[in-house]
């Protein structure tokens, strides 16, 4: 049997990790992938809307799955991704991004082609798109084997992005050398530890853990990118140490984790996590967390840095010492074996926020979370859009084994709905439920469309309070005519978009939203509720103490 | 009087050019901008529904007024819009690119923000937005009076964008040095031309000129972009000599003009045109036509090298000789005073095309388009998306002084549903005509809730044929899969986007269709008109021996 060709292999091979959709937008250059993928019985083809939205929800699909494909073709399709892209590599989840490049005979020809500035040069645009991976390739039919498993490894071992083009006429030729089947993105080892770092590490870290009094642990959103969910809870298991989670964080492992504390973020922690964090004479950073502004309230998160550890995923700090190189995986599983094991302090049970506001009331932020937190149920898969829906659901204790993403520092607003095409497809089993405000909507409302021809079944609300809520927040004063949104009816957006059958309402009572919960909670297909809310109800308000910190850290 | 802030004076010395809209998102970071356009009298803030919509949009405002403004925050909005302001480098219009950075103070202190790797550095993404400029700045107090004549200079110059960045810190403070008034776009004079190799150039044309005989005048895009449509018909009228226009160059001056002799298109040209201009002793190519793969039906051009001189809008080339540097103001203007006049051949009348479909029948492509002919109106701007939209309104003779607006080299789909906003906000005394398939629309309808918020004017119609035509023709052979579009209902999108009184018709048959043109040609509001036409009907069929040159030569 002869080999496969270049565009067939790269379709196959990344396939044998498991990764079973490509989201993209066909287009000349790009045909020969687009070719392979329609033909593969591998891989199934996700129609989206455009570039962007397709990065969004392979952003998506990778954050649930482990892995993602995207397709797009030269210049315009890679471009218009972009931003999608460089936030897969912000938040580490490995997008192996697919393009077609013009023809050889049209490079060695210098000939004006489409998609160019007309100057007979084909090498403008790739180095943006290198930005947004940590490995690029040109594939050749000689270099191809070889090329995929180099840029497969650096992405899986980064957890972040690979740019792999490929030029339209070498793109149909049979690979040469033998071609590798591969094995599930699971099966799949991390890079090896050096032997005598990981010992020293190891050692590092228990010599701490030995002589704290009261650690704790942060638990990052890596232990998730990584797998390793079931290593940090044989951890905790072993340690018996409570842990908190930052809001990029949140639910890595189900927050019904009896040691679970909550939520760390400087002033806006949970009750009494802030003062377990900030007190503890060990914390045990497990993944790195990102200390970044919007994770810490604008830096106002104070741990000492004296008393913090952090095991990174492929490193370890211990004070001014670097470990390297080491993998998260045999770091956890060596201090699972060696850890002392604490008393866990006493943890009170999270109470569930009281429902508030009378059903004749119109709806208002506080309503609507506080009903929300009864709508979810364990396993969801929620997607919460940048701003006031992640601020106002980061601290909400989910249901057991229910997951939460959310883009805290890359923080591109329309990524929810992209991502949330993502994370349906991933797992159908899961119901996927996305929060997003208006403002963002409005970015990427088009992938609605994508999500009915797909024929996936989220539910979607879509808070409707007429502006950019958050903007008006840091932008310090109210009234801004740009924060202001065009008023869209957003729930006619399905049935305009070619959504068949989805259960679609707008509402602007606590009780039609207790109707509209209790509808879309008893029926198993796609939901699409609109909640009016007040015009500028942007949620909690914020002291002014600390929007006057938000202006001066930035 | 203290001198404006920064991001004050950056905003009134574009405006001094005569721009009066600004096409943004806005965003922390760019708050700065945001508000300085907010207190403007001068410009108006336009709301687009994301950062590549406003790029299009930005792209249509300057194909009309000579210039335009948009503004992005760091990062992510910068990169959401680089595909558009990439667009606009390759087809040359100057659209300021107005970016806000973080502070100094978060620079300097190493900060982990928001819209970043984490990884402390602030450099990552400008480079790819400094490939879409042809001038880019970060502008402080001290430098921003002088690095805004330099870079304004630039982009008219070479009428493509620049890009101008500023810290959040710097933003407010006040510019040194003498703020400059500036002058409207139309008075600024075009970059000197060096008076030897002016006049080395100006003779070395008037020779050739003077041993044609039959010599044929190609006319450029780039004579509407530098504003030289006057220049160009002083020439026309010294010299007597027909022209002809490419696609890309399509109704750069009034097609009512009588020495025009239609489009050059190698095989798709007009009547005679491809005889007149391939048997001309002399191609006079005024402006630097684009031989691009699109415009020439893919390189079947088959002009004699040896027969064409070229005016570039900075240097002229004849023979083997350069003489640089020039302005094409000055050129034209030189040989309208010295050029022989011949004696202009009779040019056939353009024929109206015959209006076909019987009014009960289902709309066609050709029905569609001979009964759009007669829709169309003297000074009507007309925006053709990329693909079968523009090709077959390539060859459509229009009214006196239509304007007619595609992306031929840059070829985005989705771009032209943005720009029909921008050309509408230019110029509200001239009609907008969007001419838009449904799988570009996809892309970008989202704008037509700006277009509604904005109070804009267009008649769009969107033809609706469940796929992307162009691509099924490049790629082969049909029926595939990713070639199919999501089933939107458009005609439901204006009202979803919350388009107030907009006239909105989904028509089937060609009596349909008459009477939605009747309707929109006789009432001056947005009309927005889905046009259904059969699964796969992509226009005119093109030979087998066509589609196979496609192929050989991509």
């Amino acid at each position: 049997m002869s080999n496969p060709s270049v565009v067939e292999y790269v379709v196959q091979r990344l396939a044998a990790l498991g990764i079973e959709h490509v989201f993209g937008v066909p287009g000349d250059y790009a045909f020969p992938f687009d070719d392979a993928i329609e033909s593969s019985a591998a891989v199934t083809w996700v129609a989206d809307a455009n570039e962007l939205n397709a990065a969004y929800a392979a952003d998506g699909y990778a954050r649930i799955r482990g892995a993602a494909i995207m397709c797009t073709t030269y210049a315009v399709g890679e471009l218009s991704a972009l931003n999608g892209v460089m936030g897969s590599k912000a938040e580490h989840l490995p997008v192996f991004h697919l393009v077609g490049q013009p023809s050889t005979r049209l490079q060695r020809g210098h000939r004006i082609v489409h998609h160019s500035f007309g100057d007979r040069v084909f090498g403008n645009f790739q180095p943006s798109s290198w930005v947004s991976a940590c490995a690029y390739t040109n594939l050749t039919p000689e270099n191809t084997v070889a090329e995929m498993e180099r840029v497969i490894a650096e992405a899986l071992a980064n957890r972040q992005p690979a740019y792999i083009a490929v030029a339209e006429d070498y793109a149909y030729l049979p690979v040469q050398g033998e071609p590798v089947a591969g094995i599930p993105l699971s099966d799949v080892p991390p890079r090896p530890s050096d032997p005598h770092a990981l010992d020293e590490a190891v050692d590092a870290l228990l010599k701490r853990l030995k002589s704290a009094k009261h650690p704790v642990v942060l638990a990052a959103y890596t232990v998730g990118r990584y797998g390793l969910q079931q290593g940090l809870e044989k951890f905790l298991a072993a340690s018996g140490l409570p842990y908190a989670t930052t809001p990029m964080d949140k639910a890595v492992i189900s927050e019904s984790h009896p040691q679970f504390l909550g939520m760390y973020s400087g002033p806006k922690s949970g009750d009494g996590v802030r003062e377990t964090v900030e007190g503890a004479d060990l914390v045990l950073n497990l993944g790195g967390v990102v200390f970044s502004d919007i994770n810490t309230m604008f830096y106002m998160d104070a741990i000492d840095p004296a008393c913090m550890v952090t095991v990174w995923p492929d490193y370890v700090e211990v004070g001014d010492t670097t470990f390297s190189p080491l993998s998260m995986a045999d770091v956890l599983r060596r201090l699972a074996e060696a850890t002392p094991k604490f008393a866990t302090p006493a943890i009170s049970s999270p109470v569930a926020p009281v429902v508030t506001g009378d059903t004749d009331d119109l709806i208002s932020s506080a309503s609507f979370y506080s009903r929300l937190h009864g709508f979810l149920r364990p396993r969801d898969i929620v997607v919460a859009e940048t701003g006031m829906c992640t601020g106002c659901m980061a601290a909400m204790h989910l249901p057991d084994g229910a997951a939460f993403h959310n883009q805290s520092l890359w923080a591109s607003i329309g990524w929810a709905t992209g991502a949330a095409l993502g994370t349906s497809l991933a797992d159908p089993r899961r119901r996927t439920v996305l929060v997003t405000g208006d403002g963002a909507h409005q970015m990427t409302a088009n992938e609605i469309g994508a999500m009915g021809r797909a024929g996936v079944k989220p539910v979607i609300f879509v808070l409707n309070n007429g502006m950019y809520g958050l903007e008006e927040i840091l932008s310090q004063h109210e009234g801004h005519d740009y924060d202001r949104l065009a008023p869209w009816e957003y729930h006619l957006l399905p049935k305009a978009l070619g959504c068949k059958d989805w259960f679609t309402a707008r509402v602007t009572t606590n009780a039609e939203l207790d109707a509209a919960l209790t509808r879309a909670g008893q029926q198993n297909d796609a939901s699409y509720i609109e909640v009016v809310l007040q015009h500028a109800d942007i949620g909690p308000s914020l002291p002014r103490s600390l929007t006057n910190r938000i202006y001066e850290t930035t």
